[in-house]
């Protein structure tokens, strides 16, 4: 029998939990609702439940299992093993996960940041595989970052790294919602996009998405990419918005850790070529033109899985390496 | 007798050469012009002559030497040791300088770039020691820079991380010498600093130091930070551009590598706490509000032995890891 790993990602709404073979195969899935505002000690008993749940009926046993990765939003300290707070998980403060699921499951336990860990799963398996330098960007409600570099996740003195979303790339400019200005997250990710179209049409541009507003009262990213795909000027002008914006992180990102690949994720990856594209256009626009530059930018390919794909190959990995008890 | 090390930086116009104990003591060191336009032989022999003259006449043999470490300008690739091209050593170009090196002095060499290897020195011994996680960037001519995450240097894909200098603070902003728009080096280093203040008199600025652009064609970076020292406005208009510029840059590195530490180096430092005060203070200015950072801000020690220092350093530790030969 395989030695198997559990990989859990634990969110605000949902906890996913994976279970793999050390090839980190998806031998099989399960979520269930994070039920966050009851507090750590009822999450991590509906974490026990759901990786047990994986167990019945299965030619699988829980005894094969030699490890355990979750994931959870930050700010973490991962030494420590505890989520210091997260806007997501509002009861958990200074939260010992790590050792609290340890002793639910009885199992070694590595713990990671979310991003962190969605970024080493398609570095395990996914659009990073076999790439030693690679960034990984979501672009969801915020930005969320991963750095690896010579095969080792970037974490930085105080486990902050890569808040890539952070980046400034416009001094003084919009106000992000960290409190800085000019933040690559305050142009670029689903929700500033959005905010910046509601802006240009109250500021008077002409769109067909007015008509939208005005019904509902809002306007998701999406819409604004279907919008500009059948040539709405307006909406056109702030998809290039998005775009320049992640262009001219990429060129800082590549002067900063020289990475071979970018990999951009979440939900707004569904713009497709619209995206991509342009990110590439303007990261060649800014690039130097000294030399020929070898960086790829491309899409994730794990899509909701990067997590317990991530997190379970950190167990396996931290374990190999004799890291973890 | 301790084992031994040498340490070279190899520059355009100067090679350094020191002699360092297995605690990188220093014990001896020495400089000849590079002659870089004789070509990478001469320069290879002017490297050997210059590293046997330490052992003449002295109690410590070249016997004792366990390994070489050598620091050049780049664009490089280290796996190969090879310095690909490079504006301060024009007759290089696709030069094995380390295997040529190796041949010379019949010791295993290790090879880095020039700045990594001051900032590894740094990282040893100087105001980095003991920190895992730290940055450093040169105020000279240009802005180098080089990235310890973990210990280890990042190096990236093509061995071009860490080119700090060439982040983009302000898109489509003052054209850089690498071609690029609104790099940090088009604002901030010593170059562009004296740059900035003569555009500022050209365009009608009142200031004490037109009289010395009239007199002698020129402004010196250290003339300005001394008119700024004396009060002069437009002087002191300029150091805070510059000042601006860094600190912005220490936001954007705390947001990458999330380091403890960034360390300024080079000339420009002379400037004292007007350069350092102000940079903490526009990092202080755009940093989030989110949380307390931890990053300390500060000037290298070393001087410029940093360079040869760090090289012996790598000589050191790569042997110590097995991974020289």
């Amino acid at each position: 029998m395989s030695d198997l790993y559990i990989g859990i990602d634990l969110g605000g709404t949902n906890i996913k939990v994976g279970c793999f073979d050390d090839k980190m195969n998806l031998l099989k899935k399960g979520s269930s609702p994070t039920n966050a505002d009851m507090g750590p000690e009822v999450v991590v008993e509906n974490i026990g439940l759901l990786t047990e749940s994986l167990f019945k009926n299965w030619d699988y046993s829980f005894k094969n299992v030699k490890a355990v990765g979750i994931g959870t939003p930050g700010p973490v300290k991962l030494r420590e093993g505890i989520v210091v707070a997260a806007p997501n998980l509002p009861a958990f403060r200074n939260t010992p996960i790590r050792k609290m699921v340890r002793q639910r499951l009885d199992k070694p336990v590595v713990m990671e940041n979310d991003a962190n860990a969605a970024c080493y799963g398609e570095h395990v398996i996914g659009a990073g595989k076999g790439v030693g330098d690679m960034v990984f960007l979501t672009l969801g409600t915020g930005i969320g970052g991963g750095i690896i570099s010579n095969g080792q996740i970037v974490h930085g003195y105080a486990d902050d790294a890569a808040e890539l979303g952070h980046a400034i790339i416009y001094p003084d400019g919009r106000l992000c919602g960290c409190g800085q200005r000019g933040c690559v997250e305050a142009y670029a990710s689903a929700n500033s996009t959005a905010a910046r179209a509601i802006e240009a049409i109250r500021e008077g541009g002409q769109t067909s998405l007015s008509k939208l507003l005005d019904d509902t009262g809002k306007i998701t990213c999406k819409q604004i990419y279907n919008a500009a795909a059948d040539g709405d000027e307006l909406a056109l002008g702030i998809t290039e918005g998005t775009a320049r914006a992640l262009g001219l992180l990429c060129v800082n990102i590549l002067h900063f850790s020289g990475p071979r690949r970018i990999v951009f994720a979440g939900g707004m990856i569904a713009a497709g070529d619209m995206l991509l594209k342009r990110i590439q256009y303007y990261f060649d626009k800014y690039i130097w033109p000294m030399k020929e530059e070898s960086l790829e930018i491309c899409f994730a390919t794990l899509g909701e899985d990067a997590g317990i794909i991530g997190n379970a190959a950190l167990a396996c990995d931290t374990l190999k390496k004799g890291e973890l008890s």
